[in-house]
């Protein structure tokens, strides 16, 4: 995987893949699956999440204020889904959907090899009546060699639209030439 | 277009498609393009989303606290991103793009009578270091009878991914059959 300037985290992200989220807690990793998730700023580049007392990684986060989010691509689809569906309390997700970790350069958590893209994040701020995480993203990683790019977007109830076709209108972008390149 | 119940606004909203808001201020209706926008809870349907001042929006947003956020689809792409490039305090938007404002139930924002998706929000929480706005999803029309129903997810620089192949692994979400329907 490349690293590229975390700027580009918005790149990612606006679009609203379906996510992963890796942490790692006396020293042991875990991931889970996340969909309520935005871009809150492009500079420096600022990410909300909603991550609750209902999932495993909700107490890794809180106690380490770190975490890796990685995006995950078609080909992985079920174990995305499947990810989503069992807790990292009774088992260990990396090893049950055949991920590999990879270690980050500025977080614990781990990075995913399977993804297209990794976003080293700190937690920043927060605001515990919506178990919103206000993150920031530190260091962004992209394989650049992969060919499947196609990012999976959940429209409820396990059913996700791959991305499909592409359109080019950046010579209407007139107002937002200063957005980080 | 047929109202479904606002519960459903997450089916909408967590794919991440690029949206319209609409918003009407001392009679006058304005719209503008948001990406940086999330789901935050199922029930009631909260949406996190960041209107800041330097969108003309953002004024009218404060003073009524109502908006409607609209979901386009790939056939009025041009229009989205024109109308994410220039300002309501100089064009009546709706008129240069062809849009027809149509009445809400619960708003006094207008529905967007070209879009996918309708969905009346009401502020109910803001957190101002962000600009960050809470709203609630009060009411949800859908247009059942279009036929283009492929969303937009932007890229960045006004590169959009529409929507393409449609993946069921419902059967895999055996832990959210909670979920709203």
């Amino acid at each position: 995987m490349k690293e590229v300037p975390a700027s580009g985290a918005f790149r990612q992200l606006e679009p609203g893949p379906i996510v992963l989220v890796t942490t790692r807690y006396e020293g042991t990793p875990n991931v889970m699956t996340m969909g309520f998730h935005m871009m809150i700023q492009h500079a420096p580049p600022l990410i909300g999440c909603v991550v609750g007392p209902w999932d495993h990684s909700y107490s890794a986060l809180r106690a380490t204020g770190e975490c890796v989010i990685a995006v995950p691509t078609i080909d992985i689809a079920r174990a995305v889904v499947e990810i989503g569906n069992c807790s990292g309390d009774t088992v260990d997700k990396f090893e049950r959907f055949g991920l590999t970790p990879q270690p980050a350069r500025s977080v614990a958590a781990p990075l995913i090899g399977e993804c297209l893209a990794n976003i080293e994040c700190r937690v920043v701020d927060s605001v515990e009546a919506y178990n919103l995480f206000i993150l920031e993203a530190e260091r962004l990683w992209i394989d650049t060699d992969r060919k499947e790019r196609r990012t999976l977007h959940h429209c409820g109830d396990g059913v996700f639209a791959a991305d499909g076709d592409v359109l080019d209108l950046s010579e209407h972008m007139v107002k937002w030439r200063h957005l980080p390149r």
